[in-house]
């Protein structure tokens, strides 16, 4: 009896060791399909160079569909379809215009106004300028020091942490609410601080929100460089006559038709069970969205070539989704989640890459059940680079998946140099590293295999 | 007795927990003062634009060797000295000009001559082509084959290994002893595919070398995207009649005087043990020399003034070498190793930065028995993205004191973009990211903590 026990624990450890090997194989065909044959890249140079920013609503984000899409067919998926939403339509219009002047002597600024911004009157603002740290700050200045000035949100990121994310979660607060609370105190418009580490002349635009019982006012941001030299001049002798003037006639038109792109790859066992693999199509309209989230999109799209091309059939299914309005209402990413929860299909897991096309470092799970499981995995991963798996934030157009009980995933790259460029006219594709795109596509590849062979829990 | 053994035990582990903590808060602090106020940037920024490339015996490298020993005084080191040592003097001369034609049809080719070449005659060299992939390929096809052409080596880097040092290591026996190999059967030149894995117009130079058994023969490297073009050319049809041209008058001048410069921080319990950090001050003539090795240099001397700047006093003595003619001779690496030999200062351990300025990844050590201890120090570096310390390759510089029994480190950044622009006219400031360059020094500080505090075995 021993004796049998010990040969199934044999045969069963035997088993495991070349399940092990035979993933690690898979793995590698991956990683050399990619590095030697990939295709990600030119598809994100079209995506930057011949569509450039495509904000939801605009002609812009439907070529992006198109092209996607076509893309998908010819690389053979096994279905490829759109999945309609309604869209905001926000525009930008007019280049903005702003400067500072200190005792009339005029400083030029480089601004950009806040997604969803509502526009300033045709002749523009003009108005001293309360500068301010935190939105609790605001509350306690009072509508006595609010009212009629342009609030300046001012709180920089904090250069200590080590993921920069971290640095930019904790001060986006300031873009994100702060006309809703500066509002609520009678200010006439706000300035943020451009949400960055580096120190340089772009403006980083981003969503801001209004709520329905505080007037809505305009909002933009200023290049960090801006943003030091008028809180030099607000801190001088002079600061009592410091005015900050800026015009802007961005708008929000009425909602438009747009897609979710979706391609799959059916499984050769469990076609029911659904691991969803995305990046966001959407980008903002001043660069070409190349590492937000152009990246995301290409890496997601390649991830199902590279199984197609090597002719590797995963056991589920591999739905590869090109969320539509990430940056400024998330609506793609809800309608997937509703849609889901309507299916017969059941979506075990969803991987989301949306902090740039940079090298990878690693795999966040959601899903402390799920976590160690998958932690196991790591060593068929470390040969390539990827050094962690751990409990962390996935992604904001699967987010609304959790829900449904989907096991969500972020795969996350190096974070350094992410927020340099973010929201900026310098998202462009000439920083984009063709192989740091091409090992993350591998990477969550790799991810993708590895959950649809043995499931996540 | 029991009892007290516990006592003891426990007491021992507290000590070693409460060193842990005092540990943890120091590292912290380092990267907290790089983060905030760094100077490693600023410092790179000047040793790139106004200094520029500068190679052993060129004004340029006399000018960094000043402008580096006054920026340690500035950091208020305990003493700077330079140590004297005679350097090659090899300088390019005029642009380079060189053409492949087929069948008269001239396609010109973007190259630059190789380190240490001798020159073309005046009039250039003009031969046809024999295009191999390796040295042992030139020495099959024989004196018969070879002697009277141009020798082409393009066997490309391979780009399927992770990390791209590795695919380098494979390729650059074609670079460094092809001139030998060709010169031994007759050949009348080299034309080298430039060591990258990108595909991109740019030649990139290294160091060649003859041997003086072997006629001399000149050596160039075309950019990638000429390679190909021309091994497409010797493939097709016309083949036999594609004759390559260029023309170099690069030379060797006499010997020049130059400097390793050095600088240090006393240690205040065990001044006579050194722990030396560095990188080379040297650079290729075609660029700015900011990545190979402007970062490293700069992050050396960094880390020393962290400790200084945070009033942080090591017990052994820190040693900041910037070694002079890494590129090509190693003449300032073999010269301090002599001295250290000589010398009754006892240098433990070195760890050099010659990998490029980008986000730190982990550190190799060279030492099987001091391995396993510094591995137990990896915990205290991972909070800030290190994620291994592992067996493997330093530092050229540092390489000669190995006969001396000093434990040998690399500090290891990412690897991906490094050859994309290495030894070319790209290799230039703005290609470097602050936050990256930062974290390597501090990273680099760290290490110098833990074995200024704990020895190296």
């Amino acid at each position: 009896m021993k004796k049998i026990l010990l040969v199934i624990s044999g045969l069963a450890m035997l088993s495991l060791a070349n399940a092990q090997r035979a993933d690690s194989l898979v793995i590698r065909r991956l990683f050399t399909e990619v590095l030697t044959n990939g295709k990600c890249y030119p598809t994100l140079e079209h995506l930057c160079k011949n569509i450039g920013g495509r904000l939801s609503g605009s002609p812009q984000a439907q070529e992006a569909v198109n092209y996607t899409a076509q893309q998908m067919y010819q690389f053979g998926f096994d279905t490829v379809y759109l999945q309609g939403v309604l869209v905001p339509h926000w525009v930008r219009g007019d280049k903005e215009t702003g400067h500072f002047s200190v005792t009339g002597k005029q400083h030029r600024v480089r601004l950009c106004a806040l997604g969803n911004s509502v526009a300033t009157p045709d002749a523009g603002i003009k108005a001293q300028v309360v500068e301010v740290k935190s939105l609790d700050e605001v509350a306690k200045l009072g509508r006595e020091r609010i009212a009629g000035k342009i609030v300046f949100y001012n709180r920089p990121m904090n250069p200590v942490h080590i993921h920069t994310g971290r640095a930019y979660g904790e001060a986006a607060d300031q873009r994100g609410s702060g006309a809703i609370v500066a509002g609520a105190y009678g200010a006439v418009g706000v300035i943020v601080r451009s949400l960055t580490l580096a120190h340089d002349t772009f403006p980083h635009t981003g969503m801001m929100r209004y709520i329905d019982t505080v007037p809505m006012i305009p909002g933009c941001a200023i290049s960090t460089i801006d943003a030091d030299l008028l809180s030099a001049a607000l801190a001088g002798k002079d600061s009592s006559i410091v005015e900050f003037y800026f015009k802007q006639n961005c708008r929000m038109l009425p909602d438009e038709i747009s897609y979710n792109v979706i391609g799959e790859l059916w499984g050769s066992k469990k076609r029911d069970e659904v691991v969803v693999i995305g990046g966001h199509l959407d980008s903002w309209d001043n660069g070409q969205g190349a590492h937000d989230d152009g990246a995301g999109v290409v890496q997601s799209m390649e991830a199902l070539r590279l199984f197609k091309s090597l002719g590797i059939k995963p056991k589920r299914t591999l739905r590869c989704v090109l969320f539509m309005n990430e940056e400024n209402g998330v609506r793609g990413g809800n309608r997937f989640a509703d849609e889901a929860e309507r299916s017969s299909d059941k979506i075990i897991a969803a991987i989301e890459s949306d902090a740039g096309g940079y090298t990878p470092r690693g795999i966040h799970v959601d899903d402390s059940t799920a976590l160690p499981r998958m932690q196991k995995w790591l060593p068929l991963l470390q040969p390539y680079g990827i050094e962690f798996i751990r409990r962390g934030w996935s992604g904001t157009d699967i987010g609304p998946l959790h829900r449904n009980g989907t096991v969500l995933l972020g795969y996350i790259p190096d974070s350094q140099r992410y927020f340099d460029i973010h929201h900026t006219a310098a998202d462009t594709f000439d920083k984009i590293n063709r192989r740091e795109l091409e090992l993350g596509a591998a990477c969550m590849a790799s991810v993708l295999w590895l959950i649809s062979e043995y499931g996540v829990k």
